[in-house]
């Protein structure tokens, strides 16, 4: 059959009646994600089990579509059942809390729909992501260097290997590692589990990420703010090292980075412009929003696009009528990779260094906060951790467990500990039942389960401090 | 200095303040990209060289933050000089249009602000993602299997290449490339530029993306839809190979997958369930926004957890009081990954599948619509491809030369090629300067410098392929 140009006349799509639905359901975010969302009369999380969650959502997909009635209820429904992350009381995750003016520069992204891969089809934002990497970089201490947003710190760390290797063994783009010989990985038990996922499937294999009697260092990754405790590396130390086995320092920042914009704190990651490469999540401590991860590099050589390129003729042409430099998308391993710059840009325009550094002081200031409190309470109990020597919590992150009265004071009873472990995940499951806040656990190494608390959302006050408090309490009393 | 609690009182952010600046600027997004950015009667772009546009954005952050008004500008800023991908004349890239209950799923997403890895998180998205891709699989023609969104369609083609490897040699995964043989991919030429890349970033090498002759092939990665000139390999000729070595069968369809939808098209990728993994991208042909990337797999053996699990504790505690099958975060290399299925579903629900055939069947009638124009007319030849057999493009690409008065009739002339392959670099910089329309070009092997038109946008009606080509005679004619 042939098409004839009847067919063809009129789109698809009812601009109208679509941006009419959008309206709608702009209403129900704001109603529903932004106001009742981050309202502490409300709960975190409305609780289901996953059959009956399902059936709720009426997930199945159909042959024929819904009237827009429909469609809205489902909108509430996705947010009814969803996690407010941005309520005050969650404390679950290294994300948490909501900056409008992110969320502003999120929608417009999203509504601009395209890649950050040429200046034909990104002008503003190949400009506007060397701006803000220049920014990050400047706070790192370098004014010169490279980098790129990555889909999170766990590619952030897969980069920095690709460009340590590389950079030692540039045959390894066409031949592989098997001309290369065994390269390990240096870094500590702490680091977060990306160095080591990496490391498998970029073909080093885990058990290289270690030391490896008779392998080639390659490069050391320190952690600024591990994961569940939040410690800091010392850098200085570490880059005294490399410097003298010319290994590639990277430095796995996603937590501890935002350190860097408070006068009063960045002394953690002292020695960090000595580093090749850093990786740092503005969407965790900065409140950027999911996701926005930065790469940063010291590399002054166009490391990352030799080290990446591919030079697909469909998309970077060299007789372009423009710098073709600015076509800045053959330095990644993606293809289409979204813009995450936009949204902390505006964030970072709108409050400013010094709104960010407040930020960062101000959850310093929480995190001190409630340890004191625990201090004053009993049945709290702060991890002994690297940084015990301290009075308080070297970073925002509190880990600490909880000794229900039955277990005050039998410490020495052979069954405390097996007790103790358990405590966590019933004080968890009521709390997530009841919805009223959340907070996450784990063991680590030989100690039992202990809740991490991780304190960064501008949303919160210290009433929400003692609420959790007071909640750990009441959930775990009887225990 | 001793925090006191008077610090601790006010939250950082002021939610009326920060909802009325999410309000003015949801204003800006409608008018300016939605309405403004989709009218025929405004321009695709509004061109500015680099250093004009850095100075019109001032991009430099600052000490201090902003106002309102200043900050509400330049949201209205980044929008003007954004290239307007939603507008019928966009047929630069692999992505187009815009779909209104996508877009109403992004902002949703965007402020939910969670992240995939575990049901406590993302309790309607994990059960979400699981349906989507479970009906993605059902059009594969798999009623089991496995799969995950991944940020963009290189990631997961490097996927599938991580898991073909770990099928035939687990240990990889602890002790690296080096304990195995030399392995190789086998791919074509047409295929995209991201398996070559992958190949380099998992210790391959590029060299090892052919038949290397004593190597160990693992995977022949088939392309459904290739990037520049849309051809489908012949999956079921491929597969009896495959079958016969015990191959690993991929198949990027990332451009190609939505044919699947379409009972008329879906035909081109006969024999796709016999693959093993399939990468289908509904970011591009279904309009589904950036990004939207599937990885699916027939695998029922948990393959995708085996291969990339590290098991962390602090995330994915085995002694929740819920299923921990349910976390499905340890099937990635990534930690954060982002909420990419709300928006196709929400898509899906609201025109059904049958909404979704609709689409693909116009694009494939547009793309013969301008092919039947360019017949009747002087100046457009279209590519001898590999489809060449066809009376009709096997596609929604149409690759073709514009040949200007002064060169027709002169292919026999030396300087022919040389000519002709300047011809599309000045007309692209006009079309750009002038912000008529959008429409790539590149050279492929001895052809020189060609356009490639891609048709997908479903805002698309005959008019705009009309006004393309008078467009094209237009800013050519004089060369
Ligand atoms: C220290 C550290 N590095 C890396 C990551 C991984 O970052 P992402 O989740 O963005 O992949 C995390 C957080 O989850 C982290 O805490
Ligand atoms: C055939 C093919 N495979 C893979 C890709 C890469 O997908 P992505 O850009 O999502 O990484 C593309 C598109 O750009 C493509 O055309």
């Amino acid at each position: 059959m042939e098409p004839t140009a009847g067919d063809l006349t009129d789109p698809l799509i009812n601009h109208a009646d679509g941006q009419l639905f959008l309206h709608e359901a702009f209403k129900i975010i704001v109603e529903e994600v932004l106001c009742k969302g981050t309202d502490v009369k409300e709960k975190v999380c409305e609780w289901r089990e996953p059959e009956e969650l399902a059936r709720l959502l009426d997930l199945e997909l159909r042959e024929k579509g819904e009237p827009q009635e429909n469609l809205l209820q489902r909108v509430r429904d996705v947010a009814k059942y969803s996690i407010k992350t941005s309520h005050p009381r969650f404390f679950n995750q290294q994300f948490a809390g909501v900056d409008y003016h992110s969320l502003a520069g999120r929608f417009l992204s999203e509504a601009l729909n395209t890649n950050l891969f040429t200046y034909e089809v990104a002008p503003v934002f190949v400009l506007m992501e060397a701006e803000v990497l220049r920014g990050l970089r400047a706070l790192v201490g370098w004014t010169e260097g490279d980098g790129l947003f990555c889909p999170g710190g766990s590619t952030s760390n897969m980069y920095a290997m690709n460009l340590a290797r590389y950079r030692l063994y540039p045959e390894v783009k066409s031949q592989g590692l098997w001309s290369l010989p065994q390269l390990t990985v240096f870094t500590s038990p702490e680091s977060h589990y990306s160095v080591k996922k990496g490391a498998a499937f970029m073909g080093f294999g885990m058990d290289n990420v270690i030391l490896v009697k008779g392998a080639v260092p390659f490069l050391v990754s320190c952690t600024s703010g591990t994961t569940v405790q939040g410690a800091f590396d010392p850098l200085d130390r570490i880059a005294n090292v490399c410097d003298k086995h010319k290994l590639w320092l990277h430095v796995d920042a996603a937590w501890g980075g935002s350190v860097l914009f408070s006068k009063k704190h960045s002394h953690l990651m002292k020695g960090v412009h000595r580093a090749n490469s850093v990786a740092w999540n503005p969407h965790k401590m900065l409140v950027a929003g999911l996701q926005c991860s930065v790469l940063l590099l010291k590399d002054t050589t166009d490391l990352l696009k030799k080290c990446h390129c591919a030079n697909a003729t469909y998309l970077f042409q060299q007789d372009k009528f423009y710098d073709v430099n600015l076509d800045i998308g053959d330095k990644t391993v993606q293809c289409s990779r979204k813009v995450d710059c936009l949204k902390l840009w505006l964030m970072w325009k709108a409050v400013g260094s010094a709104g960010l550094e407040q930020r960062v002081d101000k959850a310093f200031l929480h995190a001190r906060y409630v340890v004191d409190q625990m201090k004053k309470r009993d049945g709290f109990q702060l991890l002994r951790d690297v940084s015990s020597h301290l009075n308080q919590p070297e970073f925002v992150n509190v880990c600490f467990w909880f000794i229900p009265p039955s277990l005050r004071g039998k410490e020495k009873n052979p069954d405390y500990q097996n007790r103790l472990a358990k405590v966590a995940p019933v004080i968890k499951e009521r709390m997530m039942k009841q919805g009223t806040m959340m907070v996450g656990y784990q063991p680590l190494g030989d100690r039992v389960n202990f809740f991490r608390i991780t304190i960064l959302s501008p949303l919160v006050s210290h009433k929400d401090m003692d609420f959790f408090l007071d909640e750990i309490e009441r959930l775990g009393n009887d225990l």
